[in-house]
């Protein structure tokens, strides 16, 4: 009988979206159980969110620097910290699980600038603990299916890549009124620099990278902000050049009227294609030049590993977001007993860091370019 | 802080699809611990689903018969059990925990024959328990806002109800071989007289009369075994009279090549009509005579109260097939705890009972209308 | 050079539907020239019409019988006759023409009875006329696709036929208005005793048989009429049993909301699967047991060979409704040339009389059946 | 009764695709005969040809220039001339044709050089002659309601233009064997200096302002060849921007494996947006900001005027196409008409000279950019 994982939440008090979420991912496959937490750092409403998450309130915090020294103190203390504060406060926070020899599963993008990424990465290292990223869509069957047949040959060398991700919650200024995830998500100050393109872009980055395997070379972007008043860009536009010849197109929006969560890759290389679209993810096009298309179903028997291995039901039965950021955490949880055991976890099965610190560059790439009239400039990473 | 419910299962030990998936909702909303469980008869079997499942040693059972007397004698007993064995141990199963005073969740069918169904009714009602049945379908947000839709006039008089069930699982006779979920579904005396048309037929039979608000007064029935060898029809062609002069049609199939798990239905008003689809269950297709076809979305904050009270994510963030199991759960959670303050519930906010018998009452016309060449004949209850 | 086929046409004039496809249907492949038409039995009516078809004013007609005596005693006749009038008024005209020896080109139903159309055959035959009934749906390139594939072998035995026609503009009561088509449509005298049934009914019962190869041996109907005042039906549901095995249902509705022109057919063998809908015309799903659909699309070059004879255009520039009605001309205008040429024509390259009498035994079948309270009645044919 | 208009052409012998796409367009609504052409310079395949197309012999020439003579001689020559020969060929053809006083229906792009096409504007309006430029896309019935709708303010402010054209079949390099269309189209004498960017990226361009009402002030683009040994571009991507503010993207592909024709526009504004794909082009989605998305069909009797002047047939018919090109035919006939009444025909009702013009300027732009490294550069019309 293999016990539970401890894990401790920093942020995702009452209201938070991604908290919830969170909790929810963790709590699927059973691998985890929620102990303790820093909810808030009002003391009012860290009572109120631990009671509601049934902790006991020795183990409910308002301090996340207490949280980890008194945790790392106990026993019986948490082994990984879910981190789901405002951008800004990343790399704090994940800084004193570290230092304190917790593992880390952080929500994206890493932190707000590529130097505080870096350190990062140096800081687990020296500490031996294992970070996650939370690109969950990387947690989709079909996702990882598409990853494997690209890996495999399957569309041949990889010729294009479209991606984008597309949104509408921001075509108004909701900012200005009391919703507080467009508050923090528009401030230079909680969300760092880029605002649609740190918020969205960067997981459309991720995604294209995660299945094409491979990551641009040089990009061109250009930042739109249509919302009068607002303060972040809320509109992205770049192109991709890639090393091995390959090119591509990436689109991120926040006030694309019409649009829910429009996260859609297609890769076209020299044999095939494949797409895919989040809001439909049970459900990966794959064509062979010269053969009609088709309909992979998540569950297919005869789908690569990687895809039966993130499902948890018959194709047919659909899974949806929650079950594709639960699989990170179930994943993670592999890996973390893995590390447990004294075997070596090199590389993670999630995303970690250095997916984070790639992301950092390619922010801080856009946004060089995007003030060069969208000259062409180099990831540096 | 209100504690978790205290949820006990029969059935559902390692390898069983449908235990797995019970649990899986169970846990989602997190208002339930697992704390017994009669997962096999058979000792060592049971004990290694006890140990996967983190139990306590002595609350692993391998005869639900002690189960319900033991947990009923303890001061921290289970509250509600999850029946989740093959259907013709329903009735019996379901009557231990009643007469113990314990709540019930049950997988349907609810019997293998009519009259087993109202014994339990009556037995319920009797023993004060709460019953509910996983006509997991109902739990999906736009299945509830379709029902909502319907009974707020949106579609006018209701005249078409078209509904389907399309599975292709058992295109081959796999009964044959060592597929327990194809054995034990085929055979007459683990699955009652019906075979497709109780296993999905009955779904889709329910989904019609939970949406639409009416139950068919008459049937005319064809029940067709395809597979050579089979014992039990994998088939079933229904037409469906209402009594307020609306007219149907009804068609499960486990042998439908190409088919996943295609449970549809569309209803035709005098003003407009309504269709979803489960493998899309994001979708809602709403049309008004006259106008364009609009496609509501799950998450959408106009819909009706019923479809934001049953789910958990954004628009665009895909829910599926457990989170809507799990909303029976969590709907049944809370009609326990209102029982446990005394309060009214006489109306379930699930499926129960009288769903259950009335779904016997459907299989057990078809097969009349069956045996009658298909005649006309009223459904009794 | 060869030239076109002089064609002539009865019925269609200003302001008539099914005329004027008809016409673009004629015109499409350059086979035929329209030189005289009967348009209307009003003088004036007939005169406007002919005006603007840029007809000579002498081969304008304003009774049938003249212009089948009239066009027949010309060196320079019409050598087909397109009748497009009300179904009632088939037999007599088809019959004029017919003993003048004029090839015919007849709207469905063929006639409102099974007597006169068996009469039809009878005397096509002795005068040795072509004659072709548009059945137009089969037009489809993608249609024809799907019957090779199904006489290949390539879904296995039939066992499943789904077959739905759905429109919705009948939805209200449109005859008590002016609109003449609804007019005649639901005018027994005029449209025979089948309304729904004989207008789109016909036709998806037609698109089963041509696809699959098979008719039903025996059927069980209801017909329903929705609509308060309508004298005949506007809803069909029949069951359908093959003499094979297969089982079948088909639906016909003119009051389901929302449907435009929604005839849809599915294809379940014991192999594989085809999917088809009027709507989107220019895919076929193809689904093999154990494999992921395939989306095939008009053009493709490796599609059955009667597919591509059945097109004009590439992949990925969609045709539509008119392209496929222009393929029974431009088929049967190769027909009338090999007949022309002595060539024998025993079988048409389109539905012919054989098609009509089959459509109109189901027609009577489903009548009779209704009448006997949905008895399981034989097509006799 | 109207008599026909003449129609001539140029080009379009046996074999060719475009040529019979003209014809099947110019025929579809009976406004135009074919009495001339010059198919080929190839005097024996001229004649097969003009055999094939049912001409007098003596109007079959292998000559434009004669031919525009001979025909402006004649008290019956054309009154129309088509032109569809290789682009490097349009500018010196209809110079001829408008020398002689000929209105001109020509294929895109209108000449392979901006200067050319300047010349023709010049020369047509010194001719008085009426110049169509077969843009066909411009034809659907659904392009002109999404162009009326954003003309309306339905979607607010254009905020973002997504319009992209995707297609496979120069995936390989098919003009090293005997395709002839791949081979002059990859040739940049024939073709002129744009490869993909001229042939379907134009097409793009055009949708995209078409619908709009917008030209990109200044774009930034990159073109690239992605198969071995091809002399011209089959791959663009082009960044828009616009003075009013808007942005965009734009891609043209011809070696994206599984796409077939896939030109797809997308417009979002400050309260709406606007879907339309060609493949499936009856259809037109429109989202307004917080409300469902409305799936708008070609033939509903509220769409605006423009679409409803632009079909044949009713809704759930499918139109395609054919008939699309057709609805240019139809337009410029209406024009040429009003013309010869003397009406003052200053702007037509199809795609013209001012908008090919307009095309090479972007061409131009695109081809200046892409040797800047991707610049912005302003584009000069």
């Amino acid at each position: 009988m293999t016990p539970r994982l401890r894990l401790g939440m920093v942020g995702g008090g009452q209201g938070a979206f991604i908290g919830a979420v969170h909790r929810l991912a963790a709590r699927m496959d059973d691998e985890y159980e929620l102990v303790a937490a820093a909810p808030s750092s009002n003391a009012e409403r860290a009572k109120a969110s631990g009671d509601e998450l049934r902790l006991a309130p020795e183990r409910v915090y308002t301090d996340y620097r207490e949280m980890a020294r008194a945790e790392a103190a106990r026993g019986d203390g948490i082994e990984v910290v879910a981190i789901v504060v405002p951008n800004h406060l990343h790399c704090d926070v994940a800084c004193a699980f570290l230092e304190a020899g917790i593992h880390v599963i952080c929500d994206k993008p890493l932190t707000t600038n590529l130097a505080d990424g870096e350190k990062l990465l140096a800081l687990a290292s020296a500490k031996r603990c294992l970070f996650a990223l939370t690109h969950n869509y990387s947690g989709y069957p079909l996702v990882r299916a598409a990853r494997e047949l690209v890996a495999s040959g399957a569309i041949g060398d990889l010729r294009i890549v479209q991606v984008e991700y597309a949104q509408d919650w921001l075509a108004q200024p909701l900012e200005h009124g009391d919703n507080r995830q467009a508050a923090w998500r528009t401030d230079p100050a909680l969300a760092g620099p880029a605002g649609c393109l740190g918020d969205i872009g960067s997981h459309a980055a991720h995604l294209a990278e995660f299945v094409s395997g491979q990551t641009p070379s040089q990009i061109s972007a250009e930042l739109t902000t249509f919302v009068p008043g607002r303060r972040l860009d809320d509109h992205v536009q770049v192109q991709l050049r890639y090393a091995s010849g390959a090119r591509g197109m990436l689109w991120a929006s926040q006030v694309a009227c019409g649009e829910e969560n429009g996260l859609r890759l297609r890769l076209y290389g020299s044999r095939g294609a494949l797409r895919w679209q989040q809001e439909q993810p049970n459900e990966l096009w794959f064509s062979e030049l010269g053969q009609a298309a088709r309909r992979l179903t998540r569950g297919m028997p005869w789908l690569p590993g990687a895809a039966a291995a993130a499902t948890r039901i018959p194709a047919g039965h659909p899974e949806g977001f929650i079950e594709a950021f639960a699989q990170l955490y179930r994943d993670f949880a592999a890996d973390v007993r893995r590390h447990q055991r004294g075997e070596n976890v090199d590389r993670l099965s999630v995303p970690g860091l250095a997916d984070g610190v790639r992301s950092l560059a390619f922010i801080d790439a856009a946004l060089r370019s995007h003030r060069l009239a969208s000259a062409w400039v180099a990831l540096q990473n």
